[in-house]
């Protein structure tokens, strides 16, 4: 697809995002296993669910440009997601592997924050107000689901790693 | 390095964010150069300058932990830079180019700012308080930076590529 105006290119990061969030479904069930903390496998397995509402917003979207869904290869959430299944699998002290996770899943969180937001941006300097409200929902989540990481964090797991 | 417990972890992530500095510094340059517009190229060149003093605070944190500077290779900014890169060279209107760096940097910004606010947290678990306020002062820039950024989205650039 050639990326000529900023509609392009908001489809192009629809597409981008797209094929994030279906990389995240997958990612997430293996986060829930490496965890012995059921507070984490909770946290882990409650995004899942936000996730696949986020899926659907984002079919919405699409609907809205006169696109059908489609995923664009990512580098971005391919790396950030290959290097926390490099930590993951290499960390064996399951209190440290958990703050590890934590720090990996609000990587992906940022990533996430990032994409939407420029999202929300451009959709209103487009004149799609829909989008921009169906976007902004998942925005929204994405920074309450940030914010739940930091205190998991701060919280007990990772005073036992410390320890 | 092998990590168990969370100062090995914590010195892995410093490891990690300091390969993503120094990439950093080498492509910003790049972008200077790819944008048309005054405006994105002082606020790029600024932070071109901005990077180079956090690369010296990490630098600071490592003699606090009685460890010499060393980068590890993070496939997760690499992932964001290969992304960056591919739509700068794909884009050909440079409006619409614009539009593409200021998200890219974006989501630049966001990795730095999820890796030093988890920097900060950890640092302050294992009882490193000036650690801690040393990439405190990192993040602070960070999150300015992103909201620079935002404002130039939002501003004339996007305008002109939404015309």
């Amino acid at each position: 697809m050639k990326i000529e105006n900023l509609n392009d290119l908001f489809v192009h990061t629809l597409q981008d995002i797209y094929y994030a969030e279906k990389k995240i479904v997958k990612a997430l069930p293996k986060m829930v296993k490496k965890t012995d903390s059921p507070e984490l496998a909770k946290a882990f397995e409650s995004h899942l669910t936000e996730t696949e509402g986020q899926i659907q917003r984002l079919d919405q979207v699409f609907e809205m440009c006169g696109e059908k869904p489609k995923a664009t290869k990512s580098p971005a959430i391919d790396g950030i997601l290959e290097e926390a299944e490099e930590l993951m699998s290499e960390i064996k002290d399951p209190d440290t592997r958990d703050a590890a996770m934590i720090a990996a899943a609000q990587a992906v969180e940022h990533y996430e924050i990032t994409r939407y937001g420029t999202l929300v941006s451009w959709a209103n300097l487009l004149g799609m107000k829909d989008a921009a409200n169906v976007l902004g929902q998942t925005l929204k989540e994405e920074y309450s689901a940030d914010q739940k990481l930091s205190k998991l964090g701060e919280g007990r797991l990772n005073k036992e790693a410390a320890a």
